[in-house]
């Protein structure tokens, strides 16, 4: 019997959800095609236009229908982030497999109250931390685990974006305290979740945030304060020892979806750049002399799961497509076999860190993690 | 009522159109979403296995089913390129749409009875040529009839790949001359195809073939004389005086899925490369003095279509969804609406100009097209 | 009369001040060729064979000589750091002009001795940050004067190579506490310098440095602890608000001479890479929407004064010639013209900037700069 | 005793040819100072300015005081093109040793007078292809002669610069038939003495030449036909059976002092750019399965003899210090050692090419060399 699917929010998340569930099956030859079971969303209206496109049979204008829907296994919530934690636990608590946009929660607490349901639930949580799906992610993970550029001493983490880099860009809810610290837990956790997966946890931190822009204009011709931070930064050490340093930014004009990774070893080093993100670059320090330098992969065959949807080297994956690749590795998951998935328990700890970071900008002090 | 889609081959072409079928109508809003009839392909079993991956109602092992069902309304060709002639003209005279890949076919007559029975049929008839489809391209194709780099002079077009670099490649079906040229019909047919949409057509060529391995291993240990030219390159001038090279390599090691494109104008000019297929180079001669330099324009919800996938700037398409555009394309076409495709009018052109190379190779003269 | 020049120093940096004395005139038509009189080495046979080889009338084993001849107008400094601060005093007492080397001492007090000898002596006092000399650097300066970004509002600083990347790097000098801080003192200045120049003062940090290697072997088989630190981070701000962070490592395997610089600002952002120094990028908010993207800028006439090595665009100056600008914009100062140096008072600020950043990361607190 | 100079010239190729004679002998150990003893140029008074600025001890607006001083051992030739023949053989004949700038000469027939007179002096008469003096091309021979891409079978040659790509541009000597053919003896040459040391001969070419601009704007407000071409291209075999291609164009929009190599082997290939002349791109297909990428190297103190101008990898050389290589290259030559120069018989080779080209695109023939 194949997976029944249930998808809340239909809005670009939700698309991409969609996208994923449609094509899942298409491109991985071992995977049963899912059911598209249910589309739900803020009004009957959307949810039936949506579902519709979206190849769902049938839609409803209330998520907790498929809560309930028996026909249903896995849910994918792409709501709003302050319904993450209501609806997952809810899921949970009614025996379905949950994958949960990021970030996990607005709160601290309630990213602790989902990980606990996801515990007790012994149902598989996942987040949709897709960047971690690129074959290029994990092409620098298999070297570092197979030591090519040695022990891991320094590492430099940077996402920016410039979307928010206007100066006469109005005032909106993402500038409110209420929607989080900015770009801190805008940004930071996809950096972070790279971070856990290509090396490990951070234990302390020395954070700073800052605001390009004290107002913004408001809609009615004035100004209103801007209540969260554009821009953080903050240095930090991990459980191994080594130092390092994350930035994030969502006014830093060009950039557009940088991720930016430096990681340095005793034995090489390691650079990686969302923005060309079929590329990446190593350097061993094993070359022979005179014959050393950045080497630059292009995603291939070679690189798993990359073979699943090009038989060519070089022909390039989109970002669309890691959510297609998370959507299988959720899919292994649930069916009890080894994948590659950020799941709530490791979230959670992504989240505790960026809270340390806020507190550490607040306090200005360091703060140690766990 | 909803287009009926049929599918001929299973091979990684036939799911990339298996991938464009499924997503289209998720992707763009205003699409209908096709029923997915039938897929045929050379056995019942391979049909019947990749038919239900790919989400197809029955499956067949005779391609003339398709052509014979009443449910199907446009015909996908992903089948070996020999068999595209007789495939495209049996589903043209039964009244279907067709879809087919490239190249059109490998004797110049059947491109020709390809083309004459999309006229007479009154149907659509389409081919695979995806590169076209990229948003940056349209953005070059765009910026060049604004003007922006003043009359187009000169342009140099080359295609590289390393799939046949090694010498010790044994021979396969390739290295055959009943293949075709080698390099020249392997890849020409693509920077051709960007030629045709960005600039023109090409009115005159000097062009050389070489082999970089005059033999190749055979599999019973011996060796086999190579038949045709893994390398290729060709002098030519435009309809409009432009002056330009064509090189294409399928040695070239190194090169995955390079499509490099250098176009100058009067004004600036526009550099492209398919490795870097979400990237596009321009350089304007208005610029200030002293400011002068290439940009490098990151794909953008400012060049359709890439909005309909990511709402959000830099965060890259993928070669697979190039497919998607055109499918729908393909769709807009069917419409009667303008679409942005090579339909077999223009194929044949293409087709044209790569035996006009050919010829020219073989008498080492300079050959006029048309 | 011209100017008459000792040089003190024989080693690379004393080579690349004789490269630059012996070719400033040469380059620059409204400069007099300056008299080579005298070079100082720390043996008689060194100076003679160098001074010989770079072109000076004499030679010495006795830099005290230098300080001595009356026939010398100008003392270039590329004696060992320890010897700076004594020589930089005894040369501005004897009524010298002083072109020192940077870093500018070892130590804070011996930095402000040379500021006080500098200031008291009314004599030009300079120090070699020839990287702020770079055309590229200049035009950045430029477009920031020029408002081409905004305001400025966080700036990233990275300087990394990897001299010492190898674990099995035997530990000398560099790595005694009496020999600094590490990267901080060895790297730091110079993107402070550059700082300095593009934007302006920081005024407050919060640091950390980090020991990549705990120990290195010694000569004598065994190991020996690392008493300084290779890599090093700040946190900061600057006295208009921006934030920031350096970074500095001189264990970075693959850089060699990477100052890596990006400015973010209302309206754009200026991207600047030592190791490609021929170049510059902007990003412009201003440029039309879809037609936004970094601006690569290669250096060139327009570009003051790569005229007076080159009258071609992007043909590209060297590191040594970054030396040349240098001394012709020291024997501008001493003419008593506007010129583009850090003297000893500059550098002096920088100095303290480096320390301010040790002792954060000592006490793991911010630190307020002056 | 040393030797004494005599400079031809004073433009800004005279100007490079000072630096060198001004910088030799600092940068390299064992090279003896020479001796600046004359400098000749149009007129007594530019003559003597530029002497003086230059560091010569005489000047004379004569070039045959030079050929005939006894204290003058070698003669740098920055005159005119059209003046080379002349002077190189009186020079030649007067017992002189022989720097010639490039172009040799504007006929094929004074080449050859220049060639014969070197051969019947017994001087040394070398001339100043400096971009082969570059430590990266000298790396990428070392790569090719140690076999690293296996057996070169493709190459390709573009060199662009965009001086001449404003229509708007008027009419000078340059678009003059008298001044040759345009881009082709303007540029091709610099390829041509790369792919010389590279590879080796060329033997057969099918050329092109085009003119982007029919008539230019004359000074008197009408417009004047342009009369030799602004592009050209050619195919081309060489002695060893390798194809190639090589694209000139000093109206390309955007380009400013770029050659771009592309050297395909049988185990590799080669990337080079002048515009980044501290950098050469390798790709081995020895390198691991999953890990091969081009490999980007910086120039570095293991690429002779860039250790004799910086002792630290990736600082970057100047396209001026190529010159001051090539100085040292001729005194090797000139001292009876082994050195890496093109003298006028292999110079008067390469320009036998051009002609050939040249002869290729009037006639559009296929042209046999030698």
């Amino acid at each position: 019997m194949t997976l029944g699917i249930g998808l809340i929010g239909s809005g670009y998340m939700g698309k991409c959800h969609a996208m994923a569930w449609n094509g899942v099956a298409t491109v991985f030859a071992d995977v049963e095609r899912p059911r598209l079971v249910a589309l739900a969303d803020a009004t009957t209206e959307l949810a039936a236009k949506h579902g519709r496109a979206f190849g769902f049979a049938r839609s409803t204008g209330n998520w907790r229908d498929l809560v309930a829907d028996p026909q249903i296994d896995v849910i994918s919530i792409a709501a709003p982030n302050q319904f993450h934690a209501e609806i997952s636990v809810a899921a949970l608590e009614a025996g379905k497999h949950v994958w949960c946009e990021k970030p996990m929660a607005t709160a601290l607490e309630d990213a602790r109250r989902m990980r606990d349901a996801a515990r007790s639930s012994g149902r598989i949580a996942v987040l949709g931390y897709n960047y971690i799906q690129n074959p290029m992610i994990r092409l620098a993970k298999s070297l570092i685990e197979q030591g090519e550029i040695g022990v891991v001493n320094h590492i430099r983490l940077e996402m920016d974006e410039d979307y928010m880099a206007a100066a006469a860009e109005p005032f909106y809810w993402k500038s409110e305290k209420t929607s989080g610290y900015g770009a801190l837990d805008d940004f930071a956790v996809h950096p972070l979740s790279l971070l856990t997966v290509l090396h490990g946890r951070i234990s302390e931190v020395s954070a700073d945030m800052a605001k390009p822009y004290a107002t913004r204009p408001d809609r009615s011709g004035g100004t209103r304060a801007v209540e969260n931070h554009d821009i953080a930064q903050a240095l930090f050490r991990t459980g191994t020892g080594a130092s390092g340093v994350l930035m994030v930014n969502r006014t830093a004009w060009g950039r557009k979806g940088r991720i930016a990774i430096q990681i340095y070893g005793s034995e090489g080093s390691i650079l990686y750049d969302q923005e060309r993100m079929n590329e990446l670059e190593i350097y061993s320090a094993r070359d022979p002399a005179g014959r050393q330098g950045y080497r630059r992969i292009l995603s291939a065959p070679d690189h798993p799961p990359y073979r699943d949807f090009i038989p060519a080297p070089g022909h390039g994956l989109g970002f669309n497509e890691l959510k297609v690749i998370e959507c299988r590795e959720l899919l292994s998951r649930i069916a009890g076999e080894e994948a590659h998935v950020i799941d709530f328990d490791t979230g959670f700890e992504i989240e505790e860190v960026v809270h340390a970071m806020a507190a550490s900008a607040a306090e200005r002090v360091w703060k140690r993690i766990g």
